[in-house]
């Protein structure tokens, strides 16, 4: 059977702490030992399925050809499907929560999906919490090493899979009414919020959120900041983000998902 | 000399905030450029030699053959041996503070061990705070590379290994006393205690810990589980564990390891 | 085009909540799947330019040949230089802040650098804010994948580096006066002080900071402290090191970077 991908791409809640990102990348390498796992990141926040779709989302088109294991499962044991659905060039795996479904439709979209029921390919549990380690691990491994999809479990129809939930910003009245999508560790606030949006409102934009109205201005890079004001640039994600230079705008501002944030110009001084 | 084993799997206390992991990764590649490296885990909390130990027993049988190297040692520098002990199919490398000695049981036991005194497999040392560089993981690449077991120091009864800490639950009148084992991150509360122990209680669970006593319902999964529910499942591991949908267990019932706690069946309501 | 390296050392201070590693990591085993990347942190505080640079100097005598990519870069998108620099052994790449400078130093110097201007070796960057993943992954993998140091960019004078700052002890008086450089997980405070330096004075030492005056030992390890002693170490760089036994120094003692710490004979007792 010769071997289809070398590479796991792999995001999950199970933070770093605990042994369980070890013990799924030591069941990989036990099944499919040619095989390179990337971490993607593991600290999406525990049950977390929204932000973990996001991060999916912005990371699935820098990733290698190969499988994509995500698993952020709150689900884990229920009755909620454990799915594998292919695309152009790679497979996702994790349950069937909407977590996959962004990164899915970037990818290109579902090509053949397949329930993981078969369980040659997976391991005997001892309890049924842990589908990282016996039920997705395994099958990705054993795609990576030449499995077919179809022999996973049972085909599906891509269609029923659970949709994610990308928020949309939207257009009144002059504003832009968007949300907070991700706070990064230097404290920057990503909206769902395209630059063009912004394109007609001038440097100096005003954002109103809860009961606070704050000023912001459009920079190119956070060090053109003076130490007192708000910037928005344009993300590495080619999204708008608030900022501050060297300090965080989410812990200064207050801003954290899933806040309303409505921009406009600012008033003149 | 052909190379031996090409994974060594790594757990240690060392956290990843610090050079510490990648350092003791890159002595190893610098050796035995052809070994992948798993991480089990690096966020065992500092000097916690039970809670290494234990999350090594749990790591172990999903582990590739190869080296195991565990470094929780808050003797390092004292007397304390450094130690490589053989199983079947691994050699456990590590201080020989009763860290390894779960794993190398659940492995089958030892077959033969050395303290680690050959200097010419370790690194010259500036001060000898830091055995997991300059001793251990030399070690453990020489292993992997082709050296013999018997070269990397002196022979030493396995029998004078210090043994492991695996408490043992009791049985009293009806009762299942146990203990706390590991908070995971989600905040499920493992306890010693085999389901099979349980198997006369019925459903609802008396628990009682401290000045506590709440009511537990046997569940097989958290979904299962209503808003205001304590639940038992079998976890992953196969022992029993308190938990609530969603939330931490151990943050809102107060339970952590090392707690003392009684489990009977619940009064008729 | 033969592949020149296949290592990638990586220190940043993305931390690993996010998926920033990840991606990074993705975009190198895109272009150069040979690769393996060690991790040798990413937990540097945000924005800490010194911090990463004594950690890069730490590790750097420990790692394999290959390129070593740091990136702290808290002016990301300025005009700061990207920049890739040759040492006798590997090739680092980073922003010209300082943060490679003392590695690159103790590494033997720079033999030749380039500014990383050529687009062909970047990724297109839908904004300038992660440069980690446009600028200085794809030079890093180019490198690794055989293109040639000068094809990255314009040449620049290697003296033109901006230094890094690794600040040195005093003498005064038969007293010395350090800094504190690190504080370890265990917390450890690294002080820029060479045990020679206290080689005339005896073994109880007196520390002097802020407002506070205490006493320490100097011991071989920690095992060797009393509860209530507090020890100075010898540390695992070879540099003196404040410590207690199985706790934390810099907690108790309130001792952090960048504290001045004046060290002298204790008063006889």
């Amino acid at each position: 059977m010769p071997a289809r991908y070398d590479t796991v791409s792999f995001l999950s809640d199970y933070g770093l702490d605990d042994e369980f990102v070890g013990v799924v990348k030591a069941v990989i390498r036990g099944i499919a030992p040619h095989v390179t796992v990337i971490d993607i990141s593991h600290g999406v926040p525990p049950h977390d399925v929204r932000a973990g779709g996001l991060a999916l989302a912005r990371s699935v088109q820098y990733l290698p050809p190969g499988v994509v294991l995500a698993v952020v499962d709150p689900g884990v044991g229920s009755d909620r499907r454990a799915v594998a659905v292919e695309t152009a060039e790679a497979v996702f795996i994790g349950p069937d929560n909407g977590l996959l479904a962004s990164a899915v439709a970037l990818a290109g979209g579902a090509r053949r999906a397949v329930a993981l029921t078969n369980d040659k390919y997976q391991l005997p549990a001892p309890g049924p919490t842990f589908a990282g380690r016996d039920v997705f691990a395994p099958a990705a491994a054993h795609l990576c090493a030449g499995v077919e999809l179809e022999e996973l479990g049972e085909p599906l129809d891509p269609s029923t899979l659970l949709p994610g939930t990308l928020p949309l910003s939207r257009l009144e009245e002059g504003r832009v009414v968007g949300e907070v999508l991700w706070v990064d560790r230097f404290g920057n606030v990503q909206l769902n919020v395209d630059p063009d949006e912004l394109a007609a409102m001038g440097e100096r934009i005003s954002l109103r959120y809860g009961d606070q109205v704050r000023t912001a201005v459009r920079v190119h890079n956070y060090a053109e900041l003076g130490p007192g004001q708000i910037g928005l640039v344009v993300d590495s994600y080619g999204l708008v983000a608030v900022c501050l230079d060297k300090r965080s705008a989410a812990d200064e501002l207050h801003l954290h998902p899933p806040a309303e944030v409505t921009l406009e110009p600012a008033a003149e001084r």
